[in-house]
Formats: C-alpha cells, sequence, structure tokens
C-alpha cells in the first residue's frame, strides 16, 4: 500500500528562482492530504498530476503567508469542478475567519462543507484517527503558533502464510489469525500457535513534517526513528545569526535533529531566496547526514513497506 | 515614452494547462501598476523580470479570488523585500477587510502604508489623476460588482520644431510654444505663430481592460477607438449559453465590441479550463476583427507614440 510525499513547493518565505512556497502532498494507503498549502499549490498539483478532488484534509502548519495562501483559491477550484465532500482544515486560530471573510465579499457559497479544526498550540495532540493511520501535531518554536505534523500507520494485522495454512480453517479464524490469536479446538486448547501459520505485520510506516522552526533538541524525542523527516532548513551556518534571529534552522542544524533522532531518511526544504543553487544546503546536512534530500519540487518521496 | 502591457496571467476562473490566472502589468511612462493580482501573480512577476517594487498601484476589478488572491502574497513579499513606499489598492469593498484579518493572523505589520481606493459600483470615476495619464473605471456587468479600467495619457505639449526655432527664443518661450501660445512682440501683437515653430503633439495613447463582464454594447462608447482594448473571452460562441448563463463573454462577443468601438487592437483573455488550445478561440475573434492577439502569458503588447 501507498506512502508517498510529494513536494509542490519548497520555496521560504518569498518565492525565488521559480521555487513555490511550502506545499506537500501526502498520500497513505489511498488518503490523500495536504499539507501546507502556499500560493500556487492548486497549480502545482495540475502540474505534478494531483487530483485535487482527491484531497479530504489539509493540514496548515501555521497562518504565515507561504503556508497557507494557496489554500483560497484550491477552494474555490473544488467548488467550480463541482465538489459535493466535505473538506477536513486543520490550522491554528484564524483560518476559519480568513476563510469566512473571502468567501463573503465574493458573494460564493461553497457546494461542499468546511470542517475546521482548531489545532491547540505548544502541545502534541492526535487531530485525525483513521481507520490505517494516525495524525499528530508536533510542537513548533517559531514566530507564530506554529505545529509540525506526524503521520503514522497503525500496527497492521499479521500476514496469513499461504504456504503452510491449512484446508479446514474458517474465514472466521483467518481474521482470528491476522489479530495474532492462536486457533483453538473444540476443547480449548491449542490446534495451531499463530507464529506457525502467519508471518509478522508489515512495518508501519512514519512521516513527520517540521516547517517552520528553531533548532529545537525537543523534536528529537518526538521525530524518534520516523522513517521520514521533513524539516526546515532555511539557511546555511554561515547565515546561522539570520536563522536565530527568524526563528528558522539551518540545514546542519536539521541534520542534527534528524541524525540524533535516528530517522531513515531526512528532506530538507524552505529555502531561503537568498540562495539560487541548493547544492550547498545539500551539502551542509549531507556532511552530517548521508541520507539526506532536497525537497525539489515535483519530486515524490515513496516509503516502502 | 513608455507604454505597454505585458500578461501575467490569463486564465479562467479556474487554472488550467499552467496558465494562471487574471494579472497584468501596466507601465505608462515609467509608473508601473499591477491590473488584476491571480494567485501566482509575483511568481510570474518574477519569472518575466518585473520588479515587484517598483509598482505603486494596483487595480483589482472585482473580489472573485482568480482576480486578486496573488495580492496577499505579494504584499508580505514586498515587505519582506524591505519597501516602505506606500501603495494603493483601487477594489470594490471588501478589500481592505480581507486584507486587515489576513494581516491580523499573521501577526504582521507591514513597513509601508496600504492606501484604499474603494471604486463605486455601476459608475465610470476617475480614480487616479497622475502627472501624466488618467485611470477611470468602467461599469462592468457581472456577478459581482465588477470594473474595467481605462488607461488615457493626457494630452502632450507640442513638440519645439528644432530646425526652425530662432536664436532669440528664451526658456519661458518655449515653455509656452509646448503649451500652443503664440510668440508675442513688445507691442502685443504676434511675433512667431506656434504652428511656425512647433509641430504637433505626440498621440495620446490608451488601454481599456474588461475584465470580467457580459456581452454588453454600453461598453462600445466608453472604450470607442482606444489603442488596446482588453476584453474577456471566457468561452467560445458553441459555448454563448454558458457564457449567458455565468455572465461571461465569448471571443466572438469581444470581437464585435472591440469592432464597433473601432480600437486599434484587442487582446483576449481569461480563457476557459475547458480549452486546452486558444487557437480556435483566436480564430475565432479574428475572423471578426483581424488585429486580435491572445493574452499569452509573458507577452508584452507595447503601444507606440
Amino acid at each position: 500500500m501507498s506512502f508517498k510525499i510529494t513536494i509542490l513547493g519548497s520555496s521560504g518565505a518569498v518565492p525565488a528562482f521559480g521555487r513555490f512556497p511550502s506545499s506537500q502532498l501526502v498520500e497513505i494507503q489511498n488518503e490523500f492530504m495536504l499539507v501546507d498549502c502556499g500560493e500556487g499549490a492548486q497549480i502545482q498539483l495540475l502540474k505534478f498530476n494531483g487530483n485535487l478532488q482527491r484531497i479530504n484534509h489539509i493540514f496548515i502548519s501555521h497562518l504565515h503567508g507561504d503556508h497557507y495562501l494557496g489554500l483560497m483559491g484550491l477552494l474555490f477550484s473544488m467548488h467550480l469542478n463541482h465538489r459535493t465532500k466535505e473538506l477536513h482544515l486543520y490550522s491554528h486560530r484564524g483560518l476559519q475567519d480568513i476563510i469566512i471573510t473571502q468567501l463573503k465579499y465574493s458573494n460564493s457559497a461553497l457546494r461542499f462543507r468546511l470542517l475546521f479544526h482548531e489545532l491547540t498550540p505548544g502541545i502534541q495532540e492526535t487531530i485525525l484517527d483513521s481507520k490505517h493511520f494516525t495524525v499528530e501535531t508536533i510542537p513548533l518554536k517559531h514566530k507564530l503558533d506554529c505545529s509540525g505534523f506526524l503521520f503514522r500507520e497503525k500496527i497492521k494485522p499479521r500476514r496469513i502464510d499461504k504456504d503452510k495454512i491449512p484446508a479446514d480453517i474458517s474465514l472466521a479464524q483467518l481474521a482470528a489469525l491476522k489479530t495474532g490469536s492462536d486457533i483453538m479446538d473444540d476443547h480449548g486448547k491449542i490446534k495451531y500457535k499463530n507464529e506457525s501459520l502467519t508471518l509478522p505485520p508489515r512495518k508501519s510506516r512514519s512521516y513527520a513534517y517540521c516547517s517552520d522552526t528553531i533548532y529545537d533538541i525537543d523534536l528529537i524525542n518526538i521525530v524518534q526513528q520516523v522513517d521520514v523527516l521533513y524539516h526546515e532548513a532555511t539557511f546555511m551556518t554561515q547565515d546561522e545569526d539570520k536563522a536565530s534571529e527568524t526563528k528558522h534552522s539551518t540545514a546542519a542544524q536539521a541534520a542534527r535533529i534528524a541524525k540524533e533522532a535516528q530517522v531513515g531518511k531526512l528532506i530538507i526544504g524552505h529555502f531561503s531566496a537568498r540562495y539560487k543553487e541548493l547544492d550547498l544546503l545539500w551539502q551542509e546536512a549531507r556532511s552530517i547526514l548521508a541520507t539526506t534530500e532536497l525537497a525539489l519540487e515535483g519530486t515524490t518521496f515513496e516509503i516502502h513497506e
């Protein structure tokens, strides 16, 4: 089953060199979600063959323009393309007011319901508990109330070992085996040990999104051993004072967090407009963590089972 | 002196096939202005080498998202790039509320003043009276309060004919000649007839922007003989019922208005997402008015003196 992150934009606050502001399409087992929705996100979605009507959840980390200004246009396009399915929006306080104000002046009533979920600043909370995965917030320290998002697949069923399964097993027993139960005989004794007929579950994958944030070692525990961590890397070490001043991180700092947390892969993004070429940022992070990748627009990172 | 229109976007309500929503950069004698500011306008400005800090006036025709959603991102970028010069915004009621609401939740105070100018629905009024040109509104009939914009250079000074100018003419007399006055001798009699020393003024150029609008013959008088008319052409004649229903125009209707008004050139735009190729729209309009051009992104239309 799919677990993919597609980068729609990874520019810092000011778009530059053709780079669009922050937005990502996250797909987990056919559930499509947006993480941040910077200006032009819908244009990027079209460009990279994303189907905007399949998106049912949009997570906005904070209300700086480069993280949400593409949302209103996306909503209008969903409406004009006849969407009727409700849409969940997760954000710190203010997004509802911003959207309602704009709907009012455009004299528009959307064809679909918006369900607003207000995030609680400074704490880690579960905001979506879906059949196959959960989404939790990650408290981030920035100039504004800001949260990252942690996507985690739930523990998966044990897999039936087709080579070993006896012919007399019923469907109910198969279901029980998947949950880890043994199969009992009529006298209440173990007939088949679960492990003799099943294989371990496929691994539960995880993705953490951290933008925007200061260098914050509290994150290490929260993102411990995730398969993929996106961590902002607005600046290089040579501009570390600028990073502190604007409450952002450097590429080296992002890599240090990722390394300490023993993540599988690090993606860096939210690049400042001062850097035309990104290779030096990449090198800076890779010198600390070799599995670092750049959040280049159109790139899809797939997490395999 | 320059008079140029650069197309930044010309998509209809839903962006499609890489086309961005409505926005144009208008330059008259080194004054840079935006007409509409759809999502991604700042990205397009960068792409086509426009300098966003030189823009001092932004005219928003109406508050449908595809005509203004790029404004907030542009303002943030102007701010982050240290703009201090005030900026004039012209719009129907609501824009100020929309901007103030978003500034509030991003906890931002811009470094520069915004001067809001509220347009009056349904009437033609002068909203900018600059040294070299004026801007008037054009009342448009659409689903929402909507105005086009008419840019007209003021009458220019008569030109001194250097081949004919006598050596005894003073600077004050030169200035008087430019205004059309004759030169008198000490007895109050005409010494030099103005026409004998001057050439007629260069022509005063004009540009009319009409988006979005139903087919409205009232426009013919207002845009009479402008050098360039931009008129929306969301649909082709085969979809004329759709045009009526959504209060838009067809390519043929745009061309009919332009032809009746005897404009120099027609630019059509605001193309519906149903048309991947624009050639048929172009052909439809050109069969009525041969000087029709498509509003293709990145194209600059220059009006020569």
